[in-house]
């Protein structure tokens, strides 16, 4: 698999809101009105829906076609890669039944095929953009539903395995990074203002996970009751209002400790740029540290799609495609701090 | 006053054992016959003594004169500057007395008046010298005596304040870098070592400082019933022992923990040629793993003596001189982060 090898399109810093707003995606739940759902499958059911939905996506007629991958059929380090580069869901890299994803070349649009539901069609775009993205899933979501028949209620809408995704099914997530709301340590403040409003937010890696690198997944916790535009609407305001608080608290940090600023993301960079052995955790922090370093305009000689995707290259399943074998964590620490350097010393 | 300015001639890094000793030291402790020892001076005989020593040391013909400085009239970063360049010792840095120090242009031998004896003459020499700054001090001792009458016992020898120099009034410190033994935590060992064939181990600005860096200063703690010879003679055999240790723990740290110890002292390379504000203390310990690296070859770019030096140019008074300004504590910490940048930066 050489995926790993591609830059990432929805990485590259550029659009609405970049500084703060790294990515947007919008995914739809659907489910196939002839087999229970997944929490119900026998396996031999899943094998049967993972096989019958490769095949009507692979003969879907696209400008851009899908490469399916069969997850059962990979291995490990291959699953992670996809998992890291965010075109699989945890849950999809973790279940133990035949499921797949089809993923477009750019890989803008991926379908998840036995995940929570039997079909999650997702779109990932840079920076803040949810029209771009959900135009995107909409349009294969029209296509795909002409060969497929969805299990749908005329009163709730889609029917999704979990009750918080009936009705639109749609998810629209932002990925935010937001180091000067972590640093002045208002976070537990936004996040509490954000589930009053039904939103909820989670870590680098979607549900279940830590907020690696002060980075942010903001989305809509309801899709029931409501149409596609109303949500996307909502979080046209909603989503600008933290880019705000965000920003202006960069340029307070930056007037009051500006010094203590600069000198936390210039160490941040020397010890990236030198390190000879990196934890992941590490990785992400400094790399945070620098990626508001480059946004404040500190640090200009780095590009921010560099800084992006090394959120991404430094994880384990990256790491070992690029080293080309299986590695521990020590020896990977190594080779991280080795990519990182390499990176970076380009600049 | 401009010495701050100046390379510091024993702290080029050449010579026997320089990648573990820095300098070799000695000193000479006299008094004159016809005044009480400086406990029992009062201001006026300490200005009397302080003249007298004056006047004569500067009419000595030698081949490289004395400058005289007259601490009691110079300003508090001046002297200080003399105290970081281990000119002065810390008690003649801080006595209220008259007091003067007269340094030759290579800051070689200087001869301290009213420190804790009249006249402390001292030798420094860059790596394991002792012979040749022994006779240095020996040397200037031998004309000195000859225009002053020195207090002299013909059963014990020199007679001077502390009992612990009667005798010889000599001592010899070395100044050693043992990153690999405090790393190891073996220094205790080592110190229980010394003392036990009567040497004393202090910090890195002799007595009652604290050992910055993991610099010691190892020197002979008697000198009654010896002479000259023995004292060097003996230091000449325990000094390659510990040199030895050092350098074996050096090759064994490399060999077991070779990762380890390169990514400690490249995130210390790192840090100090990128920080924007980096405390003395900090800036101590990293130059000292940088010292380590440059004398385990990792680094390979940056000269012994460049490292060396800049463990006092970071010292407050030599940044203030630097800078051309009185300087508080967070500014001290702003430009010791600059001044080690410019300097690092260069190679």
């Amino acid at each position: 698999m050489e995926i790993y090898k591609k830059p990432i399109g929805w990485l590259r810093g550029e659009g609405d809101f970049a500084s703060v707003v790294v990515s947007t995606r919008v995914r739809l739940a659907r489910n196939l009105s002839n087999y229970p759902f997944i929490t119900s499958v026998t396996p031999q059911q899943a094998k049967e829906i993972d096989n019958y939905l490769v095949d009507k996506v692979s003969k879907l007629q696209l400008n851009m076609p899908f490469t399916v991958y069969r997850l059962h059929e990979m291995d490990d380090v291959d699953r992670r890669v996809l998992f890291e580069r965010h075109l699989i869901s945890s849950e999809h890299l973790n279940s133990k039944l035949n499921r797949s994803v089809a993923i477009t070349e750019n890989e803008r649009v991926s379908i998840m095929i036995n995940e929570e539901d039997h079909i999650r069609l997702q779109s990932l775009e840079s920076s803040f953009n949810p029209k771009v993205a959900f135009e995107a899933t909409n349009c294969i979501d029209d296509i795909l539903s002409e060969v497929v028949s969805y299990a749908y209620d005329s009163k709730y809408g889609y029917v999704t395995c979990c009750p918080t995704n009936i009705g639109t099914g749609l998810r629209v997530s932002v990925m935010m990074h937001l180091p000067a709301i972590v640093y002045t340590k208002q976070i537990e403040k936004v996040i509490q203002s954000l589930t009053r409003v039904s939103y909820t937010i989670r870590g680098f890696y979607g549900e279940g996970t830590s907020p690696l690198g002060n980075f942010f997944q903001v989305s809509n916790q309801t899709t029931l009751g409501r149409s596609e535009q109303d949500i996307i609407e909502e979080l046209v305001k909603v989503i600008p209002e933290i880019v705000r608080f965000e920003t202006t608290w960069r340029e307070k940090l930056s007037k009051d400790q500006g010094k203590n600023l600069e000198n936390t993301i210039w160490r941040a960079y020397g010890v990236l740029k030198s390190a000879r052995s990196i934890t992941s955790e590490e990785a992400l922090e400094l790399l945070s540290a620098i990626r508001l370093g480059v946004n404040m305009k500190l640090i200009e000689s780095v590009p921010l799609q560099v800084v992006n995707e090394l959120f991404i290259m430094v994880q384990p399943g990256h790491l070992q495609k690029i080293y080309g074998q299986q590695m521990k964590e020590g020896t990977r620490d190594i080779t991280r701090a080795d990519l990182i350097r390499e990176k970076l010393n380009k600049f």
